[in-house]
């Protein structure tokens, strides 16, 4: 058995998410490329992903891999399945990897960025890609409080209840946050993250640019190890998987 | 009655194109931002276009104004149409302009962009903004030949067939021709422009880049003004309209 590993990069507005959920309405990135590899490969194609995006969260370099006993040579993939899935899903690599190679568990570390528009009006263009947050924003409190998330800590707080995770600890290698014109960005590299981890922190955040918190609170919210303390859950459309490394 | 000059952005891939068609299917841009104004000003509203876009075609900076009676204060319409009309269209600005102010008539010049993607694969997340054309293209040949277009000619071989125009006389000032790793950008600026024209300009360089015709052929299709000479009409997904100076 070949086991091959894909570079995607998609938009995430019109699926329910990364992960293929039988019982939910609407499609799902996993379930809709599997369908498309199973074309290539005639057989179930069972696909492991770097991380399961959120519904309307989007990638630019996702990573999955599969398992098949075709011998489609491996520079097919990117273009045969160019047509086969729909305009929003594109894979854009594909190599053959080594047999003990797993998107998840492989991966070294992984790069999210959230984007903010900060201008008074949406984009008619790019609105599937930002979080409009037309209110004036203190940037220079939120990048100093983005600086607190760097390091290993209990992420317990900006973690979404309900999860079944035991081990909250991670080590967020890069937290920054940058900003143009009409958008702020905050991108955020660790090593593993948590169900809603980027998203909460970009809630809290959200908080601190308008004033309701000094940037300290993210101390005191990871001291506290609990989720009611942080801010709330931003919304998926501004989130991008940007890379992930092995 | 007040004169209300509209400065609008939008996503054009869902709609049948700026102008009302009663009897097409689907919505067009000029239908939707109408119908959102008779909910604010309280009466039918008849909105004059810069320029009528095609299907598919955006714009960053499209003009239009309309006639009121209301005497809703100026600085109200972006925000409330906001409220009122869907993600893919937003009214950036308001003015109120002088009686004899026509967004079509009294346009100075529009400026277009064309944006062509290159790379071997389609973007998932920007697929609406740009066409595929994934074959090597000869980028010097190209560039020489969108200087052809500049200046004052007969445009009718860059004229859809079929247009009730009389007068095919336009003078290009600008034609451009600029380039990124993934990307060609054609930017055409012009005091008015015939139907189809940026399209067949945009059309007739690819054929040039693909090496079917030398970059002097511009000068011959011009002087032939003949449609049929010129090459064929590209896809609307590339196009914006970028700027209207009155």
């Amino acid at each position: 058995m070949r086991n091959i590993k894909l570079l995607i990069e998609y938009d995430g507005t019109n699926y329910i998410g990364w992960q293929r959920q039988p019982q939910a309405h609407g499609k799902s990135i996993q379930g809709v490329i599997e369908d498309g590899l199973k074309k290539m490969v005639q057989h179930e194609v069972k696909l492991i992903s770097a991380g399961r995006t959120d519904a309307g969260v989007h990638a630019l370099g996702q990573v999955a891999n599969f398992h098949t006993a075709s011998t489609i040579p491996i520079e097919r993939f990117p273009l045969a399945l160019k047509g086969i899935l729909p305009r929003d899903i594109v894979v854009k690599g594909a190599w053959e990897v080594a047999p003990d190679f797993h998107a998840r568990y492989s991966a070294r570390e992984k790069t999210y960025r959230y984007t903010i528009r900060t201008a008074r009006l949406p984009s008619a263009l790019h609105w599937r890609y930002a979080t409009h947050i037309p209110g004036p924003l203190n940037i220079a409190e939120m990048r100093k409080a983005a600086g607190f998330f760097t390091g290993t800590h209990d992420f317990r707080s900006f973690c979404a209840k309900g999860s079944p995770v035991k081990d909250f600890v991670r080590t967020v290698k890069k937290a920054e946050l940058t900003h143009d014109e009409d958008h702020i960005y905050f991108e955020v590299t660790a090593d593993g993250f948590l169900y809603h981890m980027v998203r909460i922190m970009v809630g809290t955040l959200i908080e601190i640019g308008r004033g309701y918190w000094p940037a300290e609170q993210v101390k005191t919210i990871l001291a506290a190890k609990d989720r009611e303390l942080a801010g709330p859950t931003a919304l998926p459309q501004g989130l991008m998987l940007v890379e992930v490394k092995y």
